[in-house]
């Protein structure tokens, strides 16, 4: 009935999510406690910040000091996200203490694009082209490409599969024209219009097309359905997901009134726990995390398990 | 893949669930008038309340008042709970105000037994074969069963298959014993220790023996898994739930610190009618009884749905 896999990867995305959404200021110094202490959890990669305009992401403005101010642990990947060449520079400004590698963006929805990126289709093929290019040059690798928007649109509403497919046939042309090769494609939920059923789909039409392609999952739970779309992920065997500590964030520009924030990393690495799926995730040190995202943000967040507990707590107790 | 439904019924347990959780008093009229909200939802059922000890459950002190003060929609059911015949005798003085049915109430953990109802095995089954005869002297059907901790126990930790299917079978003795024929068998994950995969074994194994049998869910969302728990469901075939208006509500003696409600009755619709799936819910007026239960409740619930919005109204816009 399902392919799960034996392992999965959970890319934590939470700080730099977080950041850019929360309305309050967030002292830069507890933004570095809790990039630590999600290193604690033996997390396989942080996204750590975004170099991006700080007079549109006004959370993000320190970026240069956090990054800065974590201890890298052993075995962890340190990412930053970047929009154009501008955020690439300081980014690389950085080297050593974030772990750089290219990727190529590409997004479903024209209108999201030009409300989150400011360009159009036609002028993102050539502003990734230039990146690559610019990647290249700098001696990164280039091996991931992620859409967003994938699932559909706030702005443009239903994206068809054949749409996904299309914006991904053009991401393998923009890489051979650069001579790169993708072998992980991320497809993001942005704006949380992935049900079950639609992730199956899609993921479906993208394995029949692409059999030997990773497809990774970057969904929000917006309308509750993070975890479920994580399981029928899961269900079709894919095995890297992208989350967020304590379910922190949203895109600021996904024009919810309410967001919610992506999947919650301890719920999903706790589901994968149940199954018996390996994540070399340390939970109890994640949900410890988690709460110390509620601290730092100065309000409640809507992740479960680090409040209800695991259950491993439980079996050994009774 | 999967064998989903073309049809849910969502049973709706917010008041009950809700009422008996919660720690401030909430005033009978804001209880009506809930109820009433989630009538013009036309949900299928609601339980109105419980008629259990006021002593041990303040919240539902006021339930003789509640029942009577509602006003009954065509179309939709209205039920009551008690554990005892003192309890069936408060809620027959209302016959005709409510729906009243029988049911066999299991439960498979004897641990949580004693802390929730105050009784062992041996005597949940002299009580459950007393209470069939009072219903069938009632001139009620006794079509339906019901099982609380199917999935694990706080105290007891693991709930084997094996016990499911025993305390089941055990359900059927009595049925016969007393001339009824249990048509429904309700699974209640009690204290949220069901995830996709256990809901997928446990409804699988009870299948394979009793093919004939319809199996009905109440999921608890305590752990973050209760909408992926009920897309499992919904994979096997499941066209039955229980849910919680904005996830109102949780056990009380269920002895979690920080304890989330049901699974979330327009979440889960939403994800119905997302897949295509009729509920003949009016999702926008439960979404509004959602937010009026935020009110009602006085702080804010674990619902998505009433705060993100549905994918018609974007659809409609774009």
């Amino acid at each position: 009935m399902a392919d799960y896999p034996t392992r999965v990867r959970i890319n934590e995305e939470g700080p730099r999510e977080g950041f850019q959404f929360e309305k309050g200021p967030i002292a830069t110094a507890d933004k570095i406690a809790l990039i630590d202490a999600l290193s604690q959890a033996r997390l396989p990669q942080i996204q750590v910040a975004s170099f991006v305009n700080p007079a549109r992401v006004p959370g993000m403005a320190d970026a240069d000091a956090v990054v800065a101010g974590i201890t890298r642990a052993p075995g962890t990947t340190y990412t930053a996200l970047w929009l154009n060449e501008k955020g690439f520079d300081r980014a690389l400004a950085h080297r050593g203490q974030i772990d750089l590698k290219g990727s190529i963006s590409m997004v479903a929805s024209e209108s999201f694009m030009l409300r989150n990126q400011n360009r159009d289709f036609a002028e993102n093929r050539r502003v990734q082209t230039r990146m690559v290019a610019r990647y290249v040059e700098a001696g990164l690798t280039v091996e991931r490409a992620s859409m967003m928007a994938a699932f559909g649109c706030n702005f443009e509403g239903e994206v068809p599969v054949a749409r996904v497919l299309a914006v991904m046939a053009e991401t393998f042309e923009i890489a051979a024209e650069c001579g790169v090769t993708i072998k992980t494609y991320s497809l993001a939920d942005t704006m949380a219009w992935a049900t079950p059923a639609a992730v199956q789909r899609v993921v479906g039409a993208v394995r029949e097309r692409w059999p030997d392609l990773k497809v990774a999952l970057h969904l929000h739970d917006t309308r509750g359905m993070g975890i479920a779309n994580a399981f029928a992920g899961l269900q079709m065997g894919v095995d890297t997901f992208d989350a967020s500590v304590a379910g922190l964030g949203g895109c600021p520009f996904a024009g919810h009134k309410a967001a919610a924030g992506n999947v919650c990393s301890e719920d999903l690495a706790f589901l994968c726990e149940e199954m018996g799926i390996e994540t070399g995730i340390d939970l109890e040190a994640l949900s410890e995390a988690a709460r110390l995202a509620e601290q730092v943000v100065g309000h409640a967040l809507p992740g479960s398990v680090m409040k209800a507990g695991r259950l491993n707590a439980y079996r050994r107790a009774a």
